[in-house]
């Protein structure tokens, strides 16, 4: 565990300079890559909604960053007077991406520092919200190192690897999830080749994940998700590893869509299934995938590809964004805080009441 | 096996007008229906040549087409000067696409034809030529719609069924071959309901299958490749029916990337997986599907859609063209002489060889 991370050429989606946020805008990948510089809350708020910025973590890593730019003009004559500014800012940040999770909990979290320091100065409160937004920055960046580490003992040198959608730098605040585990081997020099699923409707991997591991100079293949199981047969594969967007007391894993079909494909072909998932991302409150509502997205991501059609116009069209892996297929979890293996109803309450051993 | 094929709304993407052949050209689907009528020889390799007509056995209809537009004009002062313009317009068609099988074999076709009249006048030949083409158009759509009905008895009413690529009335003299089981079923008012793979990398299932399934009025949602299990898993199948490109003695099937996967899907849920399959393309000089040989076609296929770049412009792309289900994931082929289950080694040879028994 000394590796020093600083070493990875990984790429930084999101960073704070002295006074204000730059981005890497990812409306303009692969095609080009333009760094923003965002100085306002309006800005913010623009780049949330636009998707310049996307992948949860980095959503609530921008999101306190926004708070801060959007109160630090603030009076600063009484608590109250800033607290309703801090309603308006909130209020408005919050309507970029209204289903975003982590948006909200980095609101409640700005909110919370704000009200807990109410007896203190108002310029005291603003220092305070850009220390939050710097360490809910640092925070997640160490939850991705920390995952990729845990990893590293689940990846064997020349290891054949394949993953699906992005859940590298530019998800997170730096390596990402799935992502980190292949930047950590990387860094450890095991050789490792990745094959990266396209992940149609929204190329989240040959736009995303591509150009990512091209900068880290990771050796791998786009292909089309069609041919995820062709590769296991024919080219042979050590792993599979995802990330997800939420997990089930019992380990039943939403993620993007292919993710279900890949874990059966894996099964199949007795290869095993791995799902990087910060602990954060696991939701005790459901007790199974069904509780988990599927997101049904527009039609048009499946009829056209920029001005491109790719299907009739008015052809009907059934776009699920997510789908749900039932634990029995799932390996293990790769979290911060270690690899949680079958049981995983029992395991997973065991890491999180803090009771696991190791 | 009485229902009157003439019933079923399909299009028909080749056409003989008198004295020129009309097709759809498919380049401009799904956007436009344009319809080209052709005249000569020249259009009909440029038609070829650009894909305006694809599927291996409309290529060999509009080839034999094509060979009789070339040589209609010709001198008929001797066999032999007519044999060397025959010989001209041969090698002229077979350089437009020089891979496909079919164009090959209608060409070879028309060259036996014309040696076989050698002691009969040339205008006699060239009628017989154009009657060539016709019987060429004729038995694809007769084994076609043979295919159609033998599928019958494997589909049942309000069956949920999932096809890949197209294997319709555009690649073929009409109805075409997993498309004509799903016509048929619809002639026969069985209120199927189809989910079209999209097949990438070039979309033949979202572009033209769900164009096809429009114009016949048949119930369908096209999906990405990669919700094919979900599909299976949440919404449930009833059948899964694909084409084949080529077929080995033992049953290993190739077929366009994607279909090994959807075959480990369907065992996986348990669903009955079909290959539609003219015996023609049943190749029992390979013993195995280990002697079909993979095309690999080009990187640019993933890394752009019409002008939209969907991957960094020098990202590393992996892209075989087909892949090979082995047998023994297949649950039956239906043919134009009935329907082949296990052993496929057996019962392929007896059906070959026409002893097979009903």
């Amino acid at each position: 565990m000394s590796a020093n991370t600083s070493e990875i050429p990984v790429i930084q989606s999101i960073e704070w300079l002295d006074d204000h946020v730059r981005i890497i805008d990812q409306t303009c990948l692969p095609d080009r890559e333009v760094h923003l510089d965002l100085f306002e809350v309006g800005k913010i708020w623009e780049a949330i909604r636009t998707l310049r910025v996307r992948g949860a973590p980095a959503i609530g890593i921008i999101t306190a960053y926004g708070v801060y730019l959007g109160l630090k003009e603030a009076p600063e004559t009484s608590f109250d007077e800033f607290d309703e500014s801090r309603e308006q800012i909130c209020n408005y940040l919050a309507l970029s991406r209204p289903t975003a999770v982590n948006l909200q909990w980095a609101l409640d979290r700005a909110t919370r520092c704000i009200h807990e320091m109410k007896n203190q100065p108002v310029p005291e409160i603003k220092t305070a919200l850009l220390e939050l937004a710097k360490t809910i920055h640092r925070e997640d960046k160490a939850i991705c190192a920390a995952i990729g580490k845990n990893g590293q003992e689940l990846v064997p040198d020349y290891a054949r690897i394949l993953t699906h959608c992005n859940t590298g730098s530019l998800a997170t605040g730096q390596y990402g999830t799935a992502l980190s585990i292949i930047y950590h081997a990387h860094l450890q020099e095991k050789n490792v080749h990745v094959w990266v699923d396209e992940t149609r409707p929204l190329l989240q991997g040959s736009r995303l994940t591509s150009w990512e591991l091209q900068k880290s100079g990771i050796d791998h293949h786009i292909i089309t998700d069609s041919m995820a199981g062709w590769i296991m047969q024919r080219q042979g594969l050590d792993l599979v590893v995802v990330g997800t967007d939420r997990v089930a007391a019992n380990g039943d894993t939403a993620n993007k869509i292919g993710t279900y079909s890949l874990a059966v494909l894996a099964k199949h072909h007795k290869i095993p299934f791995y799902v990087a998932a910060p602990l954060s991302s696991i939701d005790r409150s459901l007790s199974s995938g069904a509780d988990i509502p599927i997101e049904e997205r527009s039609a048009e991501e499946l009829r056209k590809i920029g001005q491109y059609p790719t299907a009739p116009a008015d052809a009907p069209v059934y776009n699920p964004a997510f789908d749900i892996t039932p634990h029995a297929l799932i390996t293990a979890f790769i979290t911060e805080k270690g690899i949680i293996r079958p049981d995983f109803t029992e395991n997973i309450a065991l890491m999180m009441d803090g009771e696991a051993a190791g």
